[in-house]
């Protein structure tokens, strides 16, 4: 029997993910050339899938990376000259922090304790500023950020750019892109996707500010800098040999995610989290790490749990439902649940009543 | 019907690919944390596979990137302060030569007319270069370095990092890994995977001058610094959520390669290419572009045709047979074959048996 993986990435696999595996074998998509126009056309198909199904603008780029973890690099090589400002809600805002530290940044930090998230203050911003960093979902600890709070500082701070990690948790928020610079994620999370490819988002402002960067002499990278993965993605190429496998499973997911339609998707996720969150606060054993509930992230769930986690997870286990444990510290303290697309109603509620086996 | 592809990469999946791909499905491989047990050890078996096929001496390491591309740019970040010569015989290598250029390092080249290779010279390195870089097989004119030529240049810059690109050539060539200090290669050439992951090779010395520039204060980068990758790759890991699935595909292919043999598998990629290179010799509308016999690749043959490449190229597509065209300026006036190990006696039989019906 299969497992089913509500663990917060790489989680399950969306669930069309084996049948487009299969016919992208049948197809030998994977021995196409990346200079030929049948990938030229998957790309296109990618970009304009996700932009349809995210409300993207336009004249924002879709550029593909490795990882999301390239990304935080690639942003900071490709933005930031001399400073930038870092929210810092748990260990993933805290590791986008320590990049821009590694790359000799000046780097200034808001700091919130675990289970809370930094309420941005204006007065905390120094004027000389390049880029603000912002982590919308949490993954280690489960907080999310309010969008409207990154919308204020992006009006008060109309000159700098805004970044926002949306790993762990697109293709849920509702983005407003046109207020945000760049935006982006890995796939083996929301999207069901195998690991081995992140997607950058970003607006012409991003180009603008690596151009100068570049035109000033500074070293902004080589084949992922912003000017050479733009010079690609123009012609719908990428400047190395991507993972093309996952850039066609990609537009295939955002396709189906489409068909399914994104509200209909995101009316799910809202209804499979209050279930889990009234779960957590029902239960004599857990409770849900995140006290303030307008910051509970509503795709990466985290209770705490009296006794050990190992327990929970090791009966849910048992019962083919693999949950993650805690992040860091937290390993032993807390359990992690990942509320993806993927995940039906009728998984989550079997999760659930499982849970509730253990009162 | 299904076409092969002797493209230069991406090329052919390896024969068993399909089915460790439906393996790995089942299994549920995607899946899997890679902070897992699990992971681990996929990434063991991979690694000590790649060490025992290849035969890598224990002490050098083996890091995953998303591709070759990326190791250009990692090398040059890690192992280069100052000061690096480049061999340029073609495209490929000139684009390794590019991204030192772009890293802001003094560069100094020895370049071939196309078609030809660099004869090292001595007394072309100055003293304060740290690092030799070399292309083993050159991708865009199918020219082949000669790896004694390489081990001579090791033996008489003692000091110097050499590092040796051998996309599209490995499994191939013996190298004596001992003798250089790093080689790297992308899945999707020689060994017929999907594309989407690059294996860094590299020796005690390579971690060494790394640990040195950092400790001196250097940016090395971030994740994907040497020391980064070192410090996972001791506990079978990796800094970032890497390509998973291929790391698997890797570890089974390197396994199924063994079982044939190594020396099988370069007996075979030598018949195959005299076969190929013979039919291009006495063919009236073909001719090897590379003219001295002992560096013409054997794992890419280039071949300069009479009259457009196109006719050829579009006579054997209508044959489910899909050979490259050339590279660059070369793109109407060549054809490009990979000989891989995926390719059988019997492909190449039929692949020769259709280029002399142009007779």
């Amino acid at each position: 029997m299969r497992n089913i993986y509500f663990t917060p990435g790489p989680a399950a696999l969306y669930f069309t993910v084996e049948d487009h595996i299969k016919t992208a074998l049948r197809q030998q998509i994977p021995s196409i050339s990346h200079r030929s126009k049948a990938f030229q056309s998957i790309y296109q198909e990618c970009e304009e899938n996700l932009k349809a199904l995210l409300t993207i603008p336009e004249d924002y780029h879709v550029f593909f990376t490795g990882s999301a973890t390239e990304i935080w690099e690639r942003i900071i090589q490709n933005n930031v000259d001399q400073h930038c400002h870092h929210y810092v809600n748990g260990a993933f805002s805290d590791r986008f922090r320590a990049f821009a530290n590694e790359l000799g940044k000046k780097v200034s930090v808001e700091k919130a304790a675990d289970g809370e998230r930094v309420i941005p203050h204006q007065d905390q911003v120094s004027k000389d500023c390049e880029l603000l960093a912002f982590t919308l979902n949490e993954t280690s600890t489960g907080v999310a950020q309010p969008l409207e709070e990154i919308y204020q500082m992006a009006r008060a701070f109309p000159d700098t750019l805004i970044a926002v990690d949306a790993v762990s948790t697109l293709p849920y928020p509702d983005i407003d892109y046109s207020k945000v610079d760049t935006v982006f994620f890995s796939v083996q999370k929301g999207f069901g996707l195998p690991a081995g490819l992140g997607v950058w988002i970003l607006s012409p402002r991003c180009v603008e500010k690596a151009q100068r960067l570049l035109d000033d002499g500074r070293v902004v990278g080589t084949y992922h800098s912003i000017p050479s993965l733009l010079e690609k993605a123009r012609k719908n190429q990428t400047p190395e040999t991507p993972n093309v496998l996952n850039i066609y499973l990609l537009a295939k997911v955002c396709g189906d995610m489409m068909e399914k339609g994104i509200g209909k998707i995101r009316q799910e996720t809202e209804y499979k989290s209050s279930l889990m969150y009234h779960t957590l606060d029902e239960h004599p054993l857990l409770r849900p790490f995140v006290k303030d509930p307008h910051i509970r992230s509503k795709t990466v769930i985290v209770a705490e749990t009296e006794g050990t986690a190992t327990t929970l997870i090791d009966m849910l286990k048992n019962n083919q439902l693999v949950v993650g444990g805690g992040y860091g510290n937290y390993k032993t303290k807390h359990i992690r649940i990942a509320n993806f697309p993927t995940h039906s109603k009728e998984q989550f509620e079997m999760l659930v009543d499982k849970i509730n086996l253990l009162k």
